[in-house]
This record gives structure tokens, C-alpha cells and sequence, in this order.
């Protein structure tokens, strides 16, 4: 059996052509930049899988899909994603089944990148797990008895919108102080562009004319270069971010908590500091418990999770 | 088969006989003061326990017995439960045994009330739900499809030390800012105390004066008479217990979160203002999703919870 995987994000996606072993044959990026909107961004991704599938010479058996929720599993629809709001109502799976004649699966991308750890990661033999993905937002995926939990309406693993600071900064779900407008990618450079007027000295300033403008990316570079306002901005990121797993560990008692998505690239930068603070505020018993890592598949674990959730499909 | 179900609280326990729908035929409680230390109150409970089995003739199948943790359900063994902290070492199991002859089963309170809200109460047919106890404490109980969730070193559920406000006070759990240090009954006494001085308007200055003092029950009924100081501790705390279960809603999504324990006697007090605050700060659909509700079973739960952990005991 091979099958299709498609993780379709905010700025970029990636497809990939795999066997039922989750070997990836091929795979390929595509720079998916939301201002584009949905038609043009979909038909750059059904041109890219094509490609791949023509290149492998495989017959596709099922696709699966993972993007941003929240969406309808079960009719493969959109609903009004927060980082695709143009997305809303389009159906993803018929549209691939359309194209490839295979029957397509889509999921929540944190929820299929914990079924991509489960499957082929970290997270392999593991009863109880957590995936985080800390990335534009931050979104979590809940692997329980060895399967997806989902919760009642199928929107368990909010993590992201947990409130670490109830009176914080104001969240793009309605709320304050949610663990995203502290933590993630666009908060970390929200946060650091606030003050930098206050910090003519700081590095970053000089972050502001790169291509990509002052990025988390910048933050944690320059933080490694012991910059001491970028410093400050990603050692109080890291604080909320080790609060929030460690509230997740606490009502949990997880195993392993797996951080994924463009934050998590920096490394060491996150994995000490927030292992730290699970370690001092987590109750001892629960802290002991869990390990704290990065996915094995790195940047691919998206993808990953999308051969998972089609791999799933098939089984039933 | 029936059944000897045994609730060890912090001041009070209960015990009672039941058949396996867990219909009492009687019950009895038992103040059982932590000052007297663990010998004299398990004397006192096992002497009711015998009591009430004598009365109803029946003979008995398994025990169960709930009790705070931390404790090891598979030796029947308690550790330093934070209310009980004299216990430390007590094989509860092998004492219930010599005395009946019955097999016995321990497990932590909070588990075994979710426990018993899943076999007798408002959780009987529900995949997921959560139990909340808001007294000296506060613990969790998880229900996961049907079962209990117990996490992978069975510490699942502590949500009553999860960080609210990061920097808040101190908590007995070592850590700060934990709802247990901002709405358990304890807590919200401890408040109330702490800015009377400053209000010597207030009626909670004659509580001073009662026999128990200054309680988180004095401070619902000063509320409910709209001193203005008593109403102030009692939304504060409720609002900080709105914003534990809105975050445990947006980890979860269950269909169902109970509050029992002794805060949750205060009813619509309780139950409205904390439905507010999940309406307000959990994500809308997972709000939506949500009923928050008391015990049907009230200050049984707990001996139903321990009922239900006999006959989950039996079935292996």
C-alpha cells in the first residue's frame, strides 16, 4: 500500500509519497503564503503532488491530509481556521479524491502529528503522549491507550489556549492570555517588535530589514548571541511555555511530551529552559515521569502525521 | 454480591454497605479528625464499618476504599497524602482484610468519585468526563471512553495544581499559584482571613466567633447576604475556579465536568458564576460542548466512588 500525505500550513506545505511502513519515497515544500488564498495555494499543492506521484511511479491507495482546525473529520471540510480564515467550507478531501481517485482522510495537523510519533516516532509503544506544535499558534495532539483522544466534540488538545497570564495579551480565539499570545512564533516576534524601540542596542533592530523581518527566529538567534533584550523576550516565552506543559503534565501525567513546529527548531535554546520550568513547577511524581523532546522527523513530522491519519483511514 | 465502600476524608468518612447497583442499605458517618492521628480514626472507622455491616446482615464481597493520594493502588498502600500526613506507609487493603475476610481495593478519592459517577451518577454512559473535588483540596478524577484515566505513573488529575496565577501564593505541593492555593475550601478561609482586618465591617468577623471559625461555608453565606468583602473572596475564588476548569475544557473537551466536594455545597453560588467564566474563557465550541454540574449523589459521592472501586475491583 502506498499512500499520499499532504500537511498543508499558514506559509508553508509539504507533500510527501510513502508506503504503509511510513518510508517516504519522495517528498516535496511549497511555499503556500496565505495571502495568496485558497484556490491558487491548493492548486500548487495538487501540482506538487502529481509531480511526486508521477515521479515515484506509485499508485496512490489513500491520502491523508492534516491542516489547522477547526474542521469537520468526518465530511473533510474547513471550518473557520484560524491562520486559513478564506479557507472556510472548502472540502479537501473531495478535491484530492477528485484528482487521484483515492480515498482521502483529513485531521487536525497536531492531532495527526501525534498519530505520526505514535505510528513512527518517538511516541512508538507509548500508551500516553502529548504532541505540541509551537508554530504560528500553538496547537496540541493527545495520544491515549496508544490512539488519537479527541475529546466530545472532537476539539480536544487546545493547549494553545490555555490561559497562562488570565489578564494577558488579547488571543485571536476571543480570550486573553492564552498560552499562543505568550509562546508562539508570532507572539515571540509581536513581543520582541513592542519593545524595540526601548532597546536601541539590541541586534534585532538590524532583524527588521532582513527579508523575512524580525522573526522568533531572530529572537532565539540573537538570544544564542547573548543579546540581552532578545534574551529577556525568549527566556519569558520559554517561562510560559515550560507553565503551560507543565499544567498539561499535571492533568495528564504523560509520558513524553514531543515539541514540534518552527519554534522548536531552535533546539537546546527550548528543550533546556522549559524542561527546567516543568521540572521546578509540575508536581515532583509527574515531572519525574515525563521526558520532554523533539520529534525524531524534525521538520517532516507534519507530513508524517498526514501518512498516519491516511494510513488510519484505510485501516477503519 | 455486596459491597463495603469506605471514604476517608481529612475531618469526615463514610461508610456504607451496598448491593452491586449500588443501592446503599445503610450508610454511616465518621468525624474523623486528622489530629487524632491514624490509629485512633481507623479504629473508629473500622468500628463503624462493622457496625453497619452487622445491622444490614449481609456478608460482604470486596471493599473499596478512596482516599487522597498519593498513595500505590496496587499494594493498597498510602504515601504522604497532603491531608493525611501521619498515614504515610498505612496498608489500608490488608487492615480492611483481616477484619472481613473480603478482598479490599484502594484508590485515590478523586478517581474513585469520577469512578462512581460513571457507574451510579450524571457520567453513566458518557465517554468522557471529568470529576472535580473543591474541599480542603482540590482533585481530579478523569473518565477517558468509560474508564479511568490514570496517566502513566497513575498521577493523573492534579489539576488542582495547575498555575493559575504563576506568581501566586505559596502551596503546600511546594510550587506557587496553584488553584488549590486560590479556590479550595482551605484557601478560600485562608483569603478571607487574611484582608478581615482591613474590613471590620464585614459579618465575617462574628464567623471568627463560631465554633468551626472563619470557613469557606461562612464566607457562601456572608456572600449570599451581600457583604460586600465576603462577595469579593467568593467571585475572586470562583472566578480562579472558572478559569482551572477552562483550561482543563480546553485540554479535554469532555461532555461533562461534576464539582463535588464541600465548596460545591454552595450550589448555584458555585455553580454560576464558574458556568460563567468556562462560557467566557473556554474556546466557544468546546464551551459549548460542556455542562458543569453537581454530584447527583452530593455528599455520598465519595462512598459511591468507593463502592464503585470495590466492584471494579472484582471484575478484575
Amino acid at each position: 500500500m502506498n499512500v499520499l500525505g499532504v500537511d498543508i500550513g499558514g506559509s508553508n506545505s509539504v507533500v510527501a509519497v510513502a508506503d504503509q511502513s511510513g518510508s517516504i519515497f519522495t517528498h516535496k515544500q511549497i511555499l503556500t503564503p496565505n495571502v495568496l488564498g485558497p484556490n491558487l495555494n491548493i492548486d500548487m499543492i495538487l501540482t506538487a503532488a502529481c509531480q511526486i506521484i508521477q515521479e515515484t511511479g506509485k499508485s496512490i491507495d489513500a491520502i491523508g491530509i492534516g491542516c489547522g482546525g477547526p474542521l469537520d473529520r468526518r465530511t473533510g471540510t474547513l471550518h473557520k481556521v484560524a491562520n486559513l480564515p478564506s479557507w472556510d467550507g472548502i472540502c479537501l478531501t473531495e478535491i484530492f479524491e477528485d484528482i487521484t481517485g483515492a480515498p482521502a482522510f483529513l485531521d487536525n495537523d497536531a492531532t495527526a502529528a501525534a498519530m505520526g510519533e505514535a505510528a513512527f516516532g518517538s511516541g512508538k509503544g507509548l500508551a500516553n503522549f502529548v504532541y505540541l506544535t509551537v508554530s504560528t499558534g500553538i496547537g496540541g495532539g493527545i495520544i491515549i491507550n496508544g490512539k488519537p483522544y479527541r475529546g466530545h466534540g472532537e476539539n480536544a488538545g487546545e493547549i494553545g489556549h490555555t490561559k497562562i497570564i488570565p489578564d494577558g495579551p488579547p488571543c485571536k480565539c476571543g480570550d486573553r492570555g492564552c498560552l499562543e499570545t505568550l509562546a508562539s512564533g508570532t507572539a515571540i516576534a509581536r513581543i520582541a517588535k513592542e519593545g524595540l524601540a526601548d532597546n536601541p542596542d539590541s541586534i534585532l533592530n538590524d532583524a527588521l530589514n532582513e527579508r523575512d523581518g524580525l522573526t522568533a527566529r531572530s529572537v532565539s538567534v540573537a538570544a544564542k548571541k547573548r543579546d540581552i533584550y532578545a534574551n529577556k523576550i525568549w527566556s519569558d516565552a520559554m517561562y510560559h511555555l515550560g507553565l503551560g506543559v507543565a499544567n498539561v503534565v499535571n492533568i495528564l501525567n504523560p509520558e513524553l511530551v514531543v515539541i514540534g513546529g518552527g519554534v522548536a527548531s531552535a533546539g537546546e535554546m527550548l528543550f533546556k529552559p522549559v524542561t527546567e520550568v516543568v521540572n521546578q513547577r509540575a508536581m515532583k511524581a509527574l515531572a519525574d515521569d515525563v521526558k520532554i523532546a523533539p520529534s525524531h522527523h524534525g521538520d517532516l513530522i507534519g507530513v508524517m502525521g498526514a501518512i498516519a491519519v491516511a494510513l488510519e483511514g484505510m485501516q477503519g
